[in-house]
């Protein structure tokens, strides 16, 4: 079984610019991280886009969306920034049909030493293997169907809507 | 759902005892590690013994299977020490029906800063919340069933036997 | 010997704002380095303010020379922002003789994984023990004297004027 | 000015050997951590072994003590297990004068998280600069001489004898 991976930015990969004192996007940890997790899964891994999902457009969204309809993998497995990824896995269910795809991402940057990230990557790619088709978020060890969560903005959980 | 968690010890508990120069078992990690994940699935935990899995003897497996058979939890998890943890599997697997019983571990102990056992706990735990009842080994971002994989000693990462 | 040790903030204590995505300050790390070190030397630690150095006043930097002039060590060490503490560093060597300041610093947070702070921690602290008195720069494992020192901008290193 | 830094191995250079599960002497760090502290003094660093202090013989300390008096640098810095760096640095001490010699080393494997190693090669680093001719432990933030300090077994500590 093979899973795909899109990267797209998010908290995720950000990293710290010691010249300009700031996050920022360099490349993606995925690989280091995959490396130091010793996965054996065997993984496509494409970075889509860099962008912290705050100013993610439609457009950026549909683009994920159509890369999860054209590729060849029946299991993707999408890193994200957290705070509109709810908005995405929305679009992709209104394109996509007949595949499983989890949407996963960080509270706090990888390189950060205490960071929830390789937790959610973790977790998240063992969903992609498990769960039936549909679209899904993967945070705080669970998922969710991406019609029925949300992030709570004052406590940084995820959780469902009824 | 609730996920019971049981504790045996191995290399994902170990720490470095800086007076004697050795690694040594003190409380288990997992506490920390399921608050620094940001974890909200819910937990009962235990710790059933610290040992290191070469000096598991039968009489401890069987107390490990005992656990899992007579606990009113459906979904369990065991943090085992990797060179041993199909040996136990098997006795679980002899032992308890009907329940979906993950054992996990690590190669490197979670208090290195390059240990898989982050990355484990959080695909273990997820694998606990979605695999059909049975018996199965979660390492290296995989799941495998109990009688259908052996740790491979020259590379560590473990394999199926067919 | 005690060594005073004055915070002023900087990158050495931003943390990470996982609900607001960027770096704020918390309490200082300083307790909790030194714990880490293993320091056995007497500290007397007093927090000064926690601001980022590009926003520090004339009036914050009269602040900090003037506990360095009326307090009653002789040995002291500044934790500072390195985009300003050669201009603190003058303000001080204004103020005060007859002690022996070092000023320091980190170009990555001391919670980034990857961060020069507890380097620059030790070798400043010895810094501090040892040299005459004059107040100094210390970073990248040197010390400068005050009035022959800055920041190169394009690398991030310090270095001498002549 | 030069430093001129030899290797001997100790708690400061093990890692962890998952396919043993045990420590065990790879490459040295201190290239990494010296480009992590971000250091711009002048080093040469050679690798004279890799032992465990509670192995190393007579021998092996006059062939420490004969590179440090042989070599052209006056300001030398020795990694070394901690267990035996008090004899060690006797035998420097025998051997060498008018050179500026610091002996140190880590509690605890710079590889685990909570290392004290690159806070202490930062201390040491800065007292092989300013320090007058002897032969010196740095330890725990501080420098004793080597003819009046003990390492408590007890404690970790070092401390002085009178």
């Amino acid at each position: 079984m093979t899973i795909r991976v899109f990267v797209t930015g998010g908290t995720f990969d950000k990293n710290y610019d010691y010249l300009r004192g700031e996050l920022y996007f360099e490349d993606t940890q995925l690989p280091e991280m995959l490396r130091l997790g010793r996965n054996t899964v065997d993984i496509r891994l494409r970075t889509l886009m860099m962008v912290d999902s705050l100013e993610m457009t439609l457009e950026d969204r549909e683009l994920i969306a159509r890369n999860c309809l054209n590729c060849d993998e029946e299991r993707i497995l999408i890193t994200h920034g957290t705070d509109t990824m709810v908005e995405t896995a929305k679009v992709i269910a209104d394109t996509v049909r007949d595949k499983t795809i989890v949407v996963t991402g960080a509270m706090v940057p990888y390189r950060f030493g205490s960071s929830d990230g390789f937790f959610n990557l973790g977790s998240s790619l063992a969903f992609a293997q498990t769960l039936p088709h549909g679209v899904y978020i993967v945070m705080n060890g669970r998922y969710f169907t991406w019609d029925n969560v949300r992030k709570n903005r004052q406590t940084g959980f995820f959780e469902e809507l009824r």
